[in-house]
């Protein structure tokens, strides 16, 4: 059902014109024995969490014919906890605001700061959904620099915000996809130059930070009313079709926010299934201290195969550098292991699985590095 | 949470200036014994539905760690399926389209067909969601007439379509809060007005179309690939919890949207819990039965009390005349019942409850008319 189909009259449909002739975004889902392309978590949820969803779904159902808590007043007190034990800093309900996906808080978000006649700016590579949602949103899009070794350029990136004056700075730590952590200091930099050009919104994405080997850059938000750490609890929590993004921020932040939001947008089982997850949460994070140990070991292997690797603090590990990308993914691909070509010309990215997944995709490279010797 | 805080430096926030002193939209949430105010289904799901989610939200989050079905397709089809069996046409899966709710259906439209530089419009007083999505999308708005006994005028609405040539026409029917049915000539009378302004995107929302004497409009997609039917699973499936909102309409309109959509912006818990619901349609449209019985037992009786009652072809009732509105909502209120003020003058409007919520109803409003003849 992607994409535009031949028997539509797609031309004559009022579209908007910046959408004609584009694509939907999505990863090729592929039928592959080793599905190691989305970032997704490999380890299912224990049983007895499963169980537990099961339980306050079933709890919720119950008065399924009324609207959900439109302010999802015990989630974000939940999450609030999960950010004061883990990020460095104590937050409450009140500076956290959640929604069906990170990607659903970084639409409202542009909703409310960015949109028509506003711009913002990303340092590219890094998550493509930031310049599809500015799209969405009717914001403008500017890239902005990256050196080559995939960290910020804090002079080149300080030189772009001045020039640009965007309304929106997004910075992506760790980044994706290259899997890169940005320095506090690098992020004060920028904030500073941000507020320089005219008062504008920071957005700090940190959906892969769990894994990261540096701090959550949370504390930041102290004192610093445009500044915003998102979140998600895909990764980390092990939960991507549940759909839990969230956000840390001044409550100025939180209440702006809900001018845009779609009202009862949270649904009750999502509510109930993502309270039961923060539950767990000791459980799921033991999955995400198994995970960052077998990133390290995919970047040490990698290495010692003779492929370049980016340093990683996420799930997930750029490496390359391939003289065709296409017919490197294609060849990976054919030994049963779907990585992700990102755009990024050289350089390919993998996700963290299980030990089995993480050899049957070594092997996979090493096979490929062979081939490419000869 | 909702509302400005004082403790926030709201003034200096970087949002946009055309939401600066605006309010978030949503029904005061009051403690009150009897609730006629957000026209949910009073019914809770039935025990067999409950453990039918349960079940299937557990088999779900069993591999919750994956991201979600992005195209929706097993949940497309039911609702097809459902369509078809009780829309007096068939449609298939690449007719529909579900998201979180029919408000983020209105918004993926809006991004799509409306948005900068474009308009919709709309004919008052009808869902006030609609001009607040296209404020949210940068949609211009026009407020389109309607007749005093609240039906849509046909040729002052085709005048005002050709005079603001809007991009996207929207037609509640029934519609909210007058619970007004629009026949079917109506429509084609806008959408022919429309196309011959110019392409536009006619929007006919049907949320609560399962409570009216007349057919649903579903069939006039036949041949109009502009023109687009929404519903919700929130009021006649009884899961305004759920946030399940879908459209039928050409292939076409489905493929465009899935250019703004956020990808897998349907949870796996959500795709499972309507799953489980539409496998218990029978018993959830008996429910609707019999609220279409007691809408039409409140439309008699209130008239009986001497009120104005707008015919409803909807699971609510649109009753006055009030000299003073707010007054009068605030004496009903007094006497234990929630109603709503929606903001047309003199006119408030009750959701249909179960027997006893309605008389609990009746005999405040019995109340209220006495005391206003003394």
């Amino acid at each position: 059902m992607s994409g535009i189909s031949d028997r539509s009259p797609w031309d004559e449909l009022p579209v908007r014109d910046e959408l004609k002739g584009k694509s939907p975004y999505g990863a090729p889902q592929l039928d592959v024995p080793v599905q190691l392309n989305t970032n997704e978590n490999p380890y299912p949820l224990p049983e007895p969490l499963v169980a537990r969803i099961a339980e306050r779904v079933a709890e919720a159902a119950r008065t399924l014919n009324r609207y959900p808590d439109r302010d999802a007043i015990e989630l974000r007190t939940e999450l609030a906890r999960y950010l004061t034990r883990t990020g460095g800093h104590p937050v409450a309900v009140e500076n956290v605001w959640a929604a069906n996906g990170s990607n659903e808080v970084l639409q409202q978000l542009l909703q409310t700061f960015g949109g028509p006649g506003r711009t913002a700016i990303g340092f590219e590579p890094s998550y493509s959904m930031h310049a599809l949602i500015a799209r969405g949103t009717g914001t403008g899009w500017i890239s902005g620099p990256r050196s080559e070794d995939f960290t910020i350029d804090v002079a080149a990136a300080v030189a772009a915000i001045a020039e640009n004056r965007p309304d929106v700075v997004f910075i992506t730590s760790p980044n994706n996809p290259t899997g890169t952590a940005v320095a506090a200091d690098t992020v004060l930099a920028l904030y500073e130059a941000a507020q320089a050009a005219k008062p504008s919104l920071v957005v700090v994405d940190e959906a892969y930070v769990e894994f990261s080997h540096r701090d959550s850059l949370l504390p930041l938000i102290e004192g610093r009313p445009n500044l915003v750490v998102s979140r998600t609890m895909s990764k980390a929590f092990g939960a991507a079709g549940l759909r839990l993004g969230y956000l840390a921020a001044h409550p100025a932040v939180v209440d702006a926010v809900q001018l845009v939001r779609l009202p009862y947008h949270l649904s009750a089982v999502t509510q109930a299934t993502a309270l039961a997850a923060l539950e767990h949460t000791d459980t799921l994070l033991g999955y995400v201290e198994q995970l960052k140990a077998e990133r390290d070991r995919l970047v040490t292997e990698l290495r010692g195969i003779g492929c370049e690797v980016t340093d990683s603090d996420a799930n997930f590990v750029q490496f390359g550098k391939f003289p065709d990308t296409h017919a490197a993914w294609q060849r990976i691909l054919d030994r049963g292991v779907l990585v992700r070509d990102n755009g990024v010309p050289g350089w390919l990215r993998v996700t963290a699985g299980t030990p089995e997944e993480n050899d049957a995709f070594l092997d996979a490279v090493r096979e490929l590095m062979k081939e490419q010797e000869r």
